[in-house]
């Protein structure tokens, strides 16, 4: 029997995706796609691309825990914000993975610090599990709340986790990432207009994007409570789809390169999304269409540069959450995702 | 002395545009910038590239002939039905230039057609000359008030009229129009997100685009009343800059080659900004930046189609309008205008 | 037990799209990879995406039969002329699906004027049928050898076909086509150089260009031997992938709207990959990934535009043959190429 | 009276866009074209846009010192290794602006490490003068010979003089540098095809970038002698033109950033060029097409990130070589580089 799911904010970029990604999955069934802004459309009105693959409608947000009762699974693909108040009026029997920030955070200062608002309920967030399969599969093989990782998030923890968690590394590390025009969300803005956007790159949110304390979190429990000195820099470019995070460390000690990449070979060895290339710098369009993170490395010294490349709409957002859902719901985790990416 | 200029509308494309090529010509000084969106905001906020370039802050749209009184010549980069409410407040002493397509058409059942508003008032409407400088020249010369010429009308009349002016091709045309992102102004929406456009290639506005009559107009006035039978079907492209027109034509008689082409040699002899390629067909890249249209031709038996190609904002708006200010001012018709194009 | 397959030619765009599709095809195992540049190369060398998917290396192409027997079906993705070489060393069990032009032309002469070449052996010409499976189903369920239709011939082809094969439009039809950069191939020239083709969009090959005798002979068979007076002009754009016809059409006599639309929706009925959309004007950007092709009309008195779209490594080459070979062996023709294209 | 200048290697894509400015320049005229790629070849066949601009032909390079007789000045745009065989044979009397690296590094050492080939003659290297204006504007003011910076060391030694001259940052800066694909050279290969490069985003030459050794000795010369411990990381992303430097700095004391400001402003408070924008982070787009270099900043703590853009083609190559040529020949510096970009 199929797992009947559910997507609340169908209507956006990730959503979207996520909608491309379960309809050939097969062991669940899209039941219901829910939107604030598109309620009584078609998909075919919203998501053109899906004519004729899909003939559900969209249906309002319900207001009540009656309206989501026939669904095992809702997926949450909303801004920022709008999950915590949602949460609350689904019935304790339907599972919920979010794609948003809400629920990520343990300390409600950061979400306040970061987010610019007031935290979730303190009990609530505590029930939900970090969605980064890579590194919390078996807590998440028993999940009914998952807070899927941010997509700067995903790229710079899977590019420093063997490193912290063997304590290899200097606490002063400097992630600068730089993303696509997907990032921005589909509402449309001066600044991601096509003409403006096609011929742009520019740095923003210098020293306070919401990704800093989601990945010193994950990265401190991996290093047993050592926090790192984190300077995390994101650009806009025109790539479309993509996140590259290029990361800056030093070696507390000489450590010949090939124990490095057996590290990291040994550290990702079941872990099917994750492609180590070794000294093969990746590109982030080798990952496009895919729930890969490819990883690559550089060494001078005891200067160690980490490259790491996915894309964000799959592996940063609609991918990694179907990748968790594999999980706790029993299936093989690369079940419907096991697609190679088109190029170019 | 300089000609003082105002530009109403400058915090859009056109306007902006108009302002680049402004500031390097050396007969006029640019004495005020109107905005109705962004009253008091400095050029830096608005045009960031014009950073020590220029000092001066957006004004709001006055209201009353006063407000105008220290100009010459004022130009109007607004959205369509905005200036024909506007003109009736500017002081007769100043001369309008307006980009918009208010007062292109004589027959106000067209402006009602395909404007879908009702047309401005016919005695003013009277005053305007069209601005199309290659073949309106001698008007230009005494004129006080000039519509300037779409973009898509530039290119397509530009290719047509020498076959028109001399009845050398049948009724039937058939245009195939093609445009980039800029085309679509700088208001954001759904459609010119950079995500949707980098992958998107659309028509749009099948049988009723505005420019159909100011194309029909312009040229059964160089056919000497003759209508063309004028199919005209645009497309938006992943583009940001360029207009390319393909013109399908059949000759009325076995006509070689070379005079068609010495036809448009000797049409545009004395037309700096028009570049006929012959048989080699032109690349919109080649205009990009400047305010050159390029003309190529080819020719099978009777069957003969035109290529055109110009930027939509310099010859297609911003140029072409700075040409005729030239000419009704009596400067050199090239002068401000004389730089070629960045490649790539 | 799989149908074991080979790809010739796999190192290039549509060869790298065709082993994306069958290696996730049920009934198919890719057995061996063939490519006269990159013999050899491991897959992850020339094709980098699909390192963790695919483990094969490119072998040389053989040039004795018996270099082919382990094989049941080769696909050919190799430049125009060189298939023809080729077929004749491959035993006769081994089943042929050409993506090149070799063999869709049945008159020498046309082979001759549009691809400057001495056209392949008559008898083996004879044996290929036309791999456009919408119309040529039932002779393809017995084929050996299928000449896979042309990118811009099957958008135009398709768009056209319900109208021919019915005699509703006149014999004058203007084709205009425009496509993107992975339709020059890999090879890199300075014309598809990204800094250039950013900005560019120019016509090529007037009045020339190879596809024309393609869709002649595919037409003029649907409409019993009634020949089009077809002017097929090609441009080139920025876009990635993509085919966009618009077809400018001139009906016989006054036919209702919905009469024509309902002959579209009869004659694609039992076509899944064919989405009729009636008066929305395709976007191509709705097909990109996708084997779809999106067709839409626009009419006015007897004026009839076809708008047709489609990806042009899919169903303009890989997907399409995949469709075929689908038909060949007896599969459901979907099979393996039921996915959604990511938008954006 | 003009000073008649050439260009060798006008090819190419810096040549191309030096020949744009100097075509508008009021005080030179361009009298001869060299290429070695295209002897004989007109302006229309290798930069279709200056046609109606400039009538020159591409001539041979010369071989001997009577080819270059009748200029005052040559630019030479030819690929690294290739200037330093050709500048002993133009006669003294012609000066000489190189756009390659043959004559930028004083240590022979340097030059064969990260060129891979032996350095240009000792005594011919010391009589060239660095070329960048806003720190050497004295030394140019007499010299003959120019080694003009490279695109990636301006955007990093701009951004970094004022702290480095002022010793208030510590020794160890990170530099995340990115670029596009008019980087790379007019010659296509395969990563510069536009189907590759639309989706790509990748890092090369980890730890050996040839700027390297160009921005610690001219940062060394700035900062008295003291070494920087300096990591240099290059991306190519899906931009046309741009440099954009994110830069990693740390204090050395506690500043208030009131007086970081202060020092970059008086830095450059006689560089027209140069465009400080405070907390402003920069836009690569704003430099676009003009020969600004546009700076901001980001403090926190003692973490100083300075962003520095420009044109890679402009301030990088062909703008910045005419802004040395100003200074040389006593012209006003910004002499024929006063216009400003267009947007988008």
């Amino acid at each position: 029997m199929k797992v009947r799911v559910g997507i609340a904010g169908a209507s956006g970029f990730s959503g979207g995706e996520l909608l491309r990604i379960l309809l050939s999955h097969h062991d669940v069934e899209v039941s219901a796609l829910y939107s604030h802004s598109e309620p009584g459309a078609s998909i075919a009105d919203v998501h053109p691309q899906f004519l004729g693959q899909c003939d559900l409608k969209f249906s309002p947000v319900p207001r009540e825990e009656s309206g989501w009762s026939n669904l095992d699974l809702l997926f949450l693909c909303l801004p920022h914000g709008v999950s915590s108040s949602l949460v609350p009026t689904i019935p304790p029997r339907v599972k919920v993975i979010d794609l948003a920030g809400d629920f990520r955070l343990k300390d409600p200062r950061d979400y306040l610090a970061y987010y610019g608002d007031s935290p979730p309920d303190r009990d609530l967030q505590a029930k939900f599990i970090y969605g980064l399969v890579e590194w919390e599969r078996r807590r998440l093989v028993e999940a009914s709340y998952v807070a899927s990782p941010g997509c700067f998030a995903t790229a710079t923890i899977l590019g420093l986790a063997p490193l912290v968690a063997s304590n290899l590394i200097e606490e002063r590390v400097i992630v600068d990432a730089k993303t696509g025009s997907t990032g921005s969300g589909i509402k449309p803005t001066k600044a991601t207009l096509h003409a403006s956007r096609v011929h742009s790159l520019v740095a923003y949110k210098a020293f306070n994007h919401q990704h800093v304390p989601e990945i010193k979190q994950a990265l401190s429990s991996m290093g047993r409570g050592k926090e790192l000195d984190l300077i995390f820099q994101t650009h806009s470019t025109p790539l479309v789809r993509g996140i590259y995070a290029t990361i800056y460390t030093r070696l507390r000690a000489d450590i010949p390169y090939s124990d490095i990449e057996s590290l990291f070979q040994s550290s990702y060895r079941d872990s099917p999304f994750v492609r180590f290339r070794g000294k093969t710098l990746p590109d982030v369009s080798w990952c496009r269409g895919t729930n890969f993170v490819d990883l690559g490395l550089a060494l001078s010294g005891r200067n160690l540069i980490i490259f790491s490349a996915l894309d964000n709409l799959v592996k940063g957002a609609a991918g990694q959450a179907v990748q968790a859902m594999n999980v706790m719901f029993g299936f093989n985790e690369s079940q419907g995702l096991c697609y190679g990416g088109g190029m170019p």
